[in-house]
């Protein structure tokens, strides 16, 4: 058993920007390395509860500048991106749809999330709506009635609870949060340290 | 007059840690496309106080990772760095010392602003401390006596307070915050997007 064969772990809330961001390119940045990206949708509002920080977006001078650093973070990337008509909102749907999904087919949830992460950073739909989510859904050969029974059943809602609490004594306190091999990373911004930590085995 | 011509501004806090950081890359990064670094020491304090946000390191969760985060990304930009037994600390003699040596000798001013930040952040000096700053003053061949008495006067006194109200006024809310042709960018890790855009005149 060798550390480098541990995936990259990463927490993330559909309706983080940066989370869609890093989304685009974490897993070919650990396919690059041999390794696989462990995603983790969990619910960023609890962790903005326990460390009592405020939504980025609504900070006097920091949050403008922050809507204007994700444009051009996006950019900079070569990500498609357009800040949505609706922000914030709740992701709970999609997120608990996607713990459904992976239980049954890991790569269909990832696909599951790139789609709802693209619906709502460039399509600007509104993913808060349940018949949003089950448009992508269904776009995706997955049956609508299922996917709704299974995100109202108590399994499915204590899921993303625990992974949600289980981040959160990870030491997440935002998204994207990654876990290298015991090392943690925030930001889209920390993809280039992430690398380095791939490529050298720590630095 | 082309916009290409215009210095990169940097507003900083001898007591934060990213600050640091950008001091040791910024100017080499302006003269590689032709430009030279403003450096502008400011009062971090009171952009926080206009911001509502708590100092970085004091908020759960997101204050260890950070601590974590500052170090590993010294290493990652190969800059020697200690976290200093005193923090935070309050630097209104050194900021205030930049200015009066600064409206002397502009170079001499940036040789003093290197020095007081790695009394700080690599020596484990208390820049909060007038005789330790003045130890460095003394170590550049400036007069104790004088950088004294210049550094109590109100216009050096009114001048940082000024020169912190006007990077308020341009959106800074912490540090280091930087301004490239019209352009704001927010931290150490923004560095790359700076360059980028310096190439290529934005993106």
């Amino acid at each position: 058993m060798r550390a480098a064969k541990q995936p990259i772990e990463i927490w993330f809330d559909f309706s983080s920007p940066y989370s869609y961001l890093a989304s685009e390119r974490i897993d070919e940045l650990a396919a690059k390395y041999d390794r696989r990206g462990k995603w983790r949708p969990i619910m960023l509002g609890a962790a903005f509860k326990a460390s009592g920080l405020p939504l980025l977006l609504t900070v006097p001078l920091k949050g403008e500048y922050s809507k204007r650093d994700i444009e051009r973070s996006a950019r900079f990337l070569g990500i498609s991106y357009k800040f949505p008509s609706k922000f914030p909102l709740a992701s709970l749907a999609a997120a608990r749809g996607y713990y459904w999904l992976h239980g049954q087919d890991c790569n269909r949830a990832r696909v599951f999330a790139h789609a709802v992460f693209r619906a709502y950073w460039v399509d600007d739909r509104d993913i808060s709506e349940l018949p949003v989510v089950l448009d992508i859904v269904a776009g995706l050969g997955i049956d609508r009635d299922a996917f709704t029974a299974a995100i109202a059943t108590p399994e499915i809602k204590d899921r993303l609870k625990q992974e949600t609490d289980a981040a959160i004594a990870k030491g997440m306190f935002g998204a994207p949060y990654f876990m290298v091999d015991g090392e943690p990373f925030w930001g889209a911004d920390r993809l280039p340290q992430i690398e380095k930590w791939l490529a050298t085995g720590g630095f």
